[in-house]
């Protein structure tokens, strides 16, 4: 069946990507970057979609996609995307055979914290005769996976480059604790500063001799100012292209939201209505969704699966009509979605499979 | 690619299911309404898996499946499911045409609450020649859809019955709000209270010679209550066959969790390690998952795509081992995964695909 050429023909939920507004979020992100030698990285946990990512890398000042598995990788490579960092790493047998399969075929590379973690991706690539390039992961405030700046991280890069099968290619530094800060000259600060000791750390590792080409990070609420320090090669820029009211009130001027979720009315009363989403079609790690008709709407709760409750004196609104929802999390959000309609005003413009949505086993 | 026999060699995230206990589940629901004139009515929305709910009809007591959506209701009737309740509103014109195609091969009725949601259903009905069975659904404490029980409901219910194309076939009364309530004597009493005035209106109707074929209703965690009251005919169970850590808080030793997702240790320290699934793969509507090793394991936050970082001393974990991990909340768990691997200990028994995971168009 071919899609609706108008967005209220479509069946609800549907996902949907405001075309002129996605478009000069892309814009800006590429026009910040041009004549400059730091490049974009763009992230495709975000939306998972194949020709929105192929629209970013067309923008120019990128040097490839980060991915955030090796499942969104395979997508990458399978529709000819040339360059591709798995921002995480990669554990066990059969994750490591994807990888390796994928290194035949395109530059992909890998971020490491250990030699436990290194050492069978090594012994693989030997086997097969082939090399992987990794990127020994730094903890700037994350706590997540990662090895401390300085000594810790120079130890595992010493280790890491006698191992055979794996050619060390830099550094890999994500402060997921200050993309979630305020817009604010603290956050600019606070990125800065947790930047600084993994610039460090790439300065001693040449000062011995180990070639560092790649220091890689930030994200769409610190790009800017990550990407004007020298020794910061690629940006790692994600939520930009979409957004979500979440990471609206994080960016101010700089990006718009350009996704939403259209969802239906499927039940009215004075004081509230009831739309045909939940929490299976709008992810809410931020937050509930935000609905901007009328003004004083309210989500007071939001678990159920299918319905989302909206408290609103004098809403107008009656059976049927259709309604827009922002979402607080927009890369978590396009995961529930097998597409993305994307639109200009009423019109559809085209329709885009989420292609590494999900997880699960190829079984084909 | 055929999966792995081993559940150790599988790729991860993976959803598993324990088909002893999902079994033994299965059993003890049957069990109950063996004999009795109640029927249970499982809910296809915990799992949305087909072979799945084939082994919940197989086990003998039910009347047909419960679905939340039309598309859920697609993949049941496309397997060959005979009867179907879709327990929600229907709106839209091109939800209530695949309605329409779904009344032409099966037995598939849905809730309606307001003559603006049922008109277009009946409308769209005569033009097919066809008749669509509605139950009016009766709001018992939820405040989402549905009528007040008694005046409101009859109301309804009398201008649904001069609908051409409608056939008024009952009520459908849930109360969420219940089934959310701590196992307790209190919550099996409220159960009993919400159902009196569904099971009155029920009365009232048929006293006016309306006839009233089917009350449905009721949860995991009510349903023994209500089953038990005269005047309900069908139970819609979901969560027991799964199970999920939150529910088995309220349903004590009746059904036992049989779902985790397996997920594998991409970096380990002293005192935490971090496992490679997050919100992508695992929901919390309900809390964070759970961890049953090393006993002292905390999440402290779960918010992240793709890690779960956990906290915990002597944890004698290291990088690729394999964790189960229980979700607080089964339904929106399985709704993120492509298939659930079914097994038996440490032998993969079965791979069942989640045919009506996601939300988006059919584009075939």
């Amino acid at each position: 069946m071919s899609p609706p050429s108008k967005i209220c023909d479509l069946p609800t939920p549907a996902l949907l990507l405001n075309w002129p507004v996605a478009q000069r979020n892309i814009e800006r992100a590429a026009a910040f970057v041009d004549g400059q030698a730091v490049r974009l990285r763009p992230h495709f946990k975000n939306h998972k979609c194949v020709p929105l990512a192929k629209h970013q890398l067309a923008a120019g000042g990128c040097c490839g996609m980060t991915s955030a598995t090796v499942d969104e990788a395979v997508s990458l490579v399978a529709a000819g995307v040339e360059d591709v960092l798995i921002a995480n790493q990669v554990v066990g047998t059969s994750r490591v055979e994807q990888l390796l399969d994928l290194c035949r075929r395109a530059t992909v590379r890998v971020a490491v914290d250990s030699t436990a973690n290194a050492l069978p991706i090594g012994q693989a690539a030997v086997a097969r005769g082939i090399e992987v390039g990794v990127l020994a992961e730094i903890d700037v405030g994350s706590h997540r996976c990662g090895t401390q700046a300085g000594a810790p991280t120079i130890d595992l890069v010493r280790q890491l480059t006698a191992i055979p099968g794996i050619r060390f290619d830099g550094l890999q530094a994500y402060h997921g604790n200050v993309v979630g800060m305020p817009l604010s000259a603290e956050r600019d600060e606070e990125a800065r500063q947790s930047m600084i000791p993994a610039i460090e750390t790439r300065r001693s590792l040449e000062s011995e001799g180990i070639v560092c080409p790649i220091l890689s990070g930030a994200g769409t609420a610190t790009y800017r100012v990550v990407g004007q320090m020298e020794g910061v090669d690629e940006l790692q820029i994600g939520s930009y292209v979409t957004l979500d009211w979440s990471y609206k009130q994080r960016v101010g001027d700089e990006f718009d939201v350009a996704l939403s979720v259209l969802a239906t009315v499927l039940s009215a009363r004075s004081d509230a209505y009831v739309l045909d989403v939940g929490v299976k079609a709008i992810a809410h790690e931020f937050g509930p969704p935000q609905i901007a008709h009328p003004p004083n709407s309210e989500v007071p709760r939001f678990s159920a699966e299918e319905h989302t409750i909206v408290h609103a004196t004098q809403h107008g609104l009656k059976v049927g009509d259709r309604v827009h929802v922002t979402p607080s999390h927009a890369c978590a959000t396009c995961n529930l979605h097998h597409q993305i309609v994307v639109h200009e005003g009423d019109e559809v413009v085209d329709v885009w499979p989420i292609s590494a949505r999900g997880y699960g086993l190829d079984l084909t």
